[in-house]
């Protein structure tokens, strides 16, 4: 069975970025797919997910996951369609989440690809409060974070996709929580509607002041995404046996050099053992990836039920995806970035 | 019940250190203790524990525990033996453990005094392979190290008092322990004395590329004591999850102020982030106090076995406290520094 030449449409790594990425860094190419063979499925992506660890993989520096190869698709999650199948396990019309790339469609051996979460009430939170991202805050904050109730807890990028779960978990588990967000409708949204119980703009001249204002019993968890100042801001506030998860640094993932002055590199060891701090990387489906019916059986009902709430930023078109994702890296989206690519 | 007129000589804070400390920051003085009252008892100092957290508390800069106020007595832990009693729990001639100071004598209402461990060969052990030292290496490396069989960890300061049963517990555990010591003699020891795989002197100009060398499959835990080039020797080498426990930076204790040149702050949350580290401080009577039985029912009888070596620093008097603390935070003792204070 030949499939009808299908075009796609994809988005390449063209060359590695030094400092921020720019629109030289991808170029957008027209490919005919193959026929399908035996065994795989043809897929039209629908929505498109970027997050901010897609920097990380366009760099070839030493992480945990290897980076994009130049002229390889761009990698991102995406909620597709199968137009076709030679699977026997998918059918024409299912859909699934897979990292499939920035791409019109694929081709997939189904492996990897996941069928959308049951009861969800819509296909693209797949990528956002119940996928990757909700994951990561569900997660690192249940499991490192370890929070518990009369505690005070600090999340920044709190009206983004990771940030605003964190927050809202935390609450339903009794905590008071402090957001960090850029800019006062930001703040409001989170302080309003996700019912945090503060948020601090990080772009006040008074920030680190705001900050240890809202947390006049200091800080028990630092749900780490954002490093730089607000991480700074939060070490004087730590209280003995704090615990920080590390998912994300997205302040540093365009520094090409390391800022001069007092190596302060002595001081995040004297921090962890002067107030017993722990602190913790984690990547969600290297640490966690087993875990998803305990991430569905308490999210999905929550969400559900509007307990916990989320926004997207939807882009239209996969052209604008680059451009879109230079506003992530700089916080100019508000809530979790989404590209429709399809309907 | 009048005491007999009880001269203690005792060593007290003088004045706080400008980076390292010196003979001018201590004064010994010699005290007529009072009457013993009801509920109290009378100590002779028998052995004097030495560490590297007293330096830390000679400092008011913020810290896990208070520091020593000025004038007073010199903080320790130290074996003594009952003189007099006039508490219903302790007999004349009875040995016991507790944080009695840099003195000859003190009397106590029994708060924070232990019997010496059952079974314990000799008295001194209590300050070190079966005291804070010993339940310092033994809880870290167990509860935050969480070593399994087959990994590599790396200890410095091997042939002391915590880094020498981190190292020898760990190789009961099945993994490749590689040391890290001053100068050959103390390397010797660690390897063919305490059996660790391989010993690195970090005074040798190669010793990053040595350290690399013993260590051909990374390292999975690093139990941090010391800090400064040890620690940033160790960073390239960390595998993906490892554990580093926290509970001590000897090397930054003297530090006045943080060496000029790149800010490398950030270094450590992105190592943690892109390799899932685990970092994290504890101060071993706050977080594992309640233990003791863990410890003892573990160590006694390695210890006993000869499965635990350890080797003891004497210093022979009181008066010579000062001149071996000082030694002790250049690495120039060799073994758990304790001084003989009495027969």
């Amino acid at each position: 069975m030949a499939a009808d030449a299908i075009q796609n449409r994809r988005i390449v790594l063209a060359s590695r970025p030094k400092g921020k990425p720019v629109a030289e860094n991808f170029r957008t190419e027209t490919q005919t797919l193959p026929a399908l063979e035996e065994g795989q499925v043809l897929l039209r992506t629908l929505w498109l997910s970027l997050d901010p660890y897609m920097r990380g993989r366009m760099s070839d520096a030493p992480s945990y996951a290897p980076p994009v190869e130049l002229n390889d698709v761009m990698t991102a999650g995406a909620v597709s369609r199968v137009e076709q199948s030679r699977h026997p396990k998918f059918q024409e019309g299912d859909l699934v989440v897979g990292a499939t790339g920035w791409q019109t469609h694929s081709i997939s051996d189904g492996s990897g690809l996941m069928p959308l979460p049951a009861g969800i009430p819509q296909p693209s939170m797949a990528l956002g409060v119940l996928g990757m991202p909700g994951m990561t805050a569900f997660m690192g904050l249940t499991h490192i974070g370890q929070p518990k109730e009369g505690e005070t807890l600090v999340v920044a990028a709190a009206s983004g996709a990771v940030g605003s779960v964190v927050g809202q978990v935390a609450k339903l588990k009794g905590l008071k929580v402090v957001g960090v967000a850029g800019g006062p409708e930001k703040c409001k949204y989170v302080v309003e509607e996700l019912g945090f119980d503060a948020c601090v703009d990080h772009r006040s001249e008074t920030f680190a002041k705001d900050l240890a204002a809202a947390c006049d019993k200091g800080i028990d968890v630092y749900f780490e995404n954002v490093g730089g100042e607000v991480f700074e801001a939060v070490i004087p506030l730590l209280n003995p046996r704090a615990r920080i998860p590390v998912c994300g640094l997205i302040a540093h993932y365009n520094e090409q050099d390391l800022p001069e002055g007092k190596d302060r590199l002595s001081l995040i060891p004297r921090l962890l053992l002067t107030k017993r701090v722990r602190m913790q990387g984690f990547i969600v489906f290297d640490d966690f990836g087993d875990r998803h019916a305990e991430f569905f059986s308490a999210m999905v009902p929550w969400v559900r039920d509007g307990k916990i709430k989320f926004r997207e930023h939807v882009v239209e078109g996969l052209d604008n995806a680059p451009e879109a994702f230079f506003g992530l890296l700089e916080g100019k989206n508000f809530g979790k970035l989404v590209v429709k690519v399809s309907e």
